[in-house]
């Protein structure tokens, strides 16, 4: 085993977890560190900064994101709406998992933003410029099979998407429950309809 | 001139501010003080604790909230979805004045949710009721008047206002623009037309 890249996976683990649950201001190194089963102390060996280190998560989950994105949104063996319930009803389980505890670390950060580093909000800001990108690219599909209106601009329903879907994420944690997702879901795809 | 009330007065003030902008998470009893010209070590002399403090906070934030609601949706002189629409441009300017710092407070503590007193799910589970119902009470007035077909569910719509809008001040915050806030709102009212 590598000492120095595990103990460094050990941390931005941890930090992806808090972060995604609490935020970055609700969140000390120290119990990154604890968490992580890193010694006090020992942090500034792995990352040069809170700031950078922050970072670098956000660059973590974001590629996490992606893939997860990917997965869903270009599944060749689903029709492209059907994709984005896919990934809605996917969400609600993978937050059900921790007993809706966990939201979006790119929303909470976002939601945090005037305590937080001001590099962080370029860095947030392009995450769902990509995001939006992506689910743009799927309506877009859904014109050419037909199931969505040519006439639908699908850059702006997907930037309408991930706007509301971060307050749904939000309700989601405060309610602990899926039904907000839905709820959000339900209102985007007969906005689809129109 | 009565110290004892003036001073909590700046302290609720205060902490309304940091939690409107910042979180609970990130916002220390120190600071509060500090911004309220209060000396250290008087807080406990106010508030029996950091908890009681944010209920009072919520408890404070919805009742300025509930009284800016009540001035836009029952206002007699405009038809009722306008009168929503008033309400966006209200929080569009609210937002601009702050520079888009400051967002929604029960958005705030709705998202670090996992890290706060669980005494607040509840509390801000039914502020959200809240505001709702009064949104719902706007659009049935709509469909007395016609603008709203009979056969939308006031309930529910008014639901789904909420989720997004969250989403939408959180995303106004992030990009420093009330750009967010209205692509939402376009989105929802065409929902009304469907």
């Amino acid at each position: 085993l590598n000492g120095y890249s595990d103990t460094r996976e050990a941390l931005l683990r941890a930090g992806v977890a808090a972060l995604t649950e609490k935020g970055f201001g609700a969140t000390g190194i120290e119990e990154i560190l604890r968490e992580a089963s890193v010694p006090k102390g020992s942090f500034y060996h792995y990352f040069g900064s809170k700031e950078a280190f922050g970072a670098e998560l956000i660059e973590r989950y974001a590629a996490f994101f992606a893939s997860k994105l990917n997965r869903f949104l270009r599944n060749p063996s689903r029709k492209p709406l059907q994709r984005i319930k896919d990934f809605v009803e996917d969400a609600d389980s993978g937050m059900a998992r921790y007993d809706y505890r966990r939201g979006c670390l790119v929303g909470n950060l976002g939601q945090e933003m005037s305590a937080l580093p001001e590099s962080y909000r370029q860095q947030l800001c392009d995450v769902f410029a990509d995001w939006q990108y992506r689910i743009a690219e799927c309506l877009r599909l859904a014109q050419v099979d037909g199931t969505l209106s040519a006439s639908a601009d699908p850059d702006h329903l997907a930037e309408f998407f991930w706007i509301g879907w971060e307050g749904a994420v939000l309700r989601a944690k405060l309610a602990r429950s899926g039904s907000p997702l839905y709820i959000f879901a339900g209102g985007f795809f007969r906005l689809l309809e129109t």
